[in-house]
């Protein structure tokens, strides 16, 4: 589709495009990739009087966000994407410093394991982890969200699965922007929206995949949440753009998620692609998009 | 599934249980079952001050509701239910009075023509007269709503794809409650819902679709919109129940339209029923559904 309706995106499109390697040009290093995110990130402004700073929770390291209109006691625990590869609190500083913005909450960020040095299930232990270190630190769970972005948003609904499992209380709500939740890549928007979105490769998903699962069935729910039993977990609010490949996994969350009698409101945005919200300063949709889900959170936590 | 986390919709199902008619026992008859539902609307209350009448727009009958803080000039257009062959607006007018004040906008309730007396497409043709007549009264797209609930959700979606054939413009969105828009029936959740959906049964729906249909293709767009071309419709809010045999209906409609870059909320309300909105002197969840679709609506009219 050459001709968008929102001019904004097309401007992140352009953009997107003239930061792809020439033909025949190798990829980046593994290492010279994260560096790049972390980059991106750093670059992004955060909301004025925004406070961060490193900390550890349990054991992992993480980064905590703190919006000047937070309340007291609510925590997004926040699950940055990357394929379970790469990125890192720096790389979405921005977005989780706008989200917590938006529904007045501090942040913890969390530095999870990354494959393939550490493959499945580090990522879901690093984040149960964290998330009963809040409780322990006094954090009610019906003060908490967990929150995520692709990699992150089908982490958010492992962990959510994993503290089902283990009888731990289920947070106030989940939010997951455009989740990766399905690494078997079986929904047909892989073909149907492969030419439309400007992010998301099948091959790069599947190489991804194989690292972070390193052998394990990629049907296992808690590496792809929506084989799981998702009945009992915290209510859920979806945001996916209408261009990406990764669309159906977000259908398909909201299909088992739904029929499973979980609260689910699925958003799906025109034009938009993967993670739009992290083009904050570009897509008045992405800005938009962060108020929503800002107003969801705010009205989920107590 | 015998307990239910809300114990207001146990309260509702004990009452439409008890008025199931006895096994063996014959079913009403037509006659008698418009005039029951008729009768179900007018034992309901308005909100206070909210005003009703008869009225007539492009030679087809409706009633207009104009509760307390209308904004001046904003018009929901409201298709009620009734599987195409029952309903009228004095069986849906609690329901359209109560979400006309949540959207802070009167509404025409349409007394759309009703199968087999009329069969398809009269129904749709009639919806497009009405909208084409508050065009011609000076009613701004921007400032309607088309609306409606189970069969008149499936309508308010073929209007939205005939007026889009016809060149007309489209308006500001689109909120189906419940909708059924695919008379083939051909979800899963018509048998993996069947036994908890208190309200529909797959062979009346196929028995009313049948007389709807009057020998027309099922697959036909217009009757069934789930397969038609939904790019370019209004933006769309879709509120459904965990427990409806039609929770595939708005599983499809979030598919398909969201597929065809049209901005989708869908929202499952967990344990609901079909169209529980209905009962809103009975079920919680049923005035903040109401609330939460009146917002939406508020914020999408000028």
């Amino acid at each position: 589709m050459s001709s968008w309706k929102d001019p904004e995106i097309a401007g992140v499109r352009a953009l997107l495009a003239s930061r792809q390697p020439a033909p025949g040009e190798p990829l980046p290093s593994r290492a010279e990739r994260r560096a790049a995110a972390d980059a991106f990130g750093e670059m992004g402004s955060l909301p004025p009087g925004c406070f961060h700073e490193p900390m550890a929770i349990g054991g992992v390291k993480a980064e905590r966000i703190v919006p000047t209109g937070a309340v007291e006691g609510r925590r997004i625990l926040y699950l940055h994407g990357g394929a379970y590869v790469g990125g890192s609190p720096r790389s979405h500083r921005p977005l989780v410093a706008r989200l917590a913005d938006a529904a007045r909450s501090a942040a913890v960020s969390l530095e999870y394991r990354l494959a393939p040095e550490h493959p499945f299930p580090a990522a879901v232990d690093d984040a149960v982890e964290a998330y009963r270190h809040l409780m322990a630190e006094g954090v009610w769970p019906e003060r908490t969200i967990i929150a995520g972005d692709s990699a992150g948003g089908g982490l958010a609904l492992a962990t959510a699965l994993k503290l089902k499992d283990e009888g731990l209380p289920q947070p106030a709500g989940l939010f997951v922007i455009s989740p990766w939740a399905d690494l078997t890549q079986s929904h047909a928007t892989h073909e149907t929206k492969a030419g439309d979105d400007p992010m998301i490769a099948r091959d790069r998903l599947d190489e991804a995949a194989a690292e972070y699962l390193g052998g394990t069935d990629a049907k296992t729910p808690l590496a792809s949440p929506v084989f799981g039993d998702l009945a009992g977990v915290a209510p859920m609010l979806i945001q996916v753009g209408s261009e990406e490949a990764l669309l159906g996994d977000s259908l398909l969350l909201a299909e088992r998620a739904g029929h499973a009698r979980v609260e689910v409101r699925l958003e799906v945005w025109p034009e938009m692609i993967h993670v739009w919200h992290a083009f904050g300063g570009q897509l008045g949709a992405a800005r938009r998009a962060i108020a929503a889900a800002g107003a969801w959170m705010d009205g989920k936590l107590v």
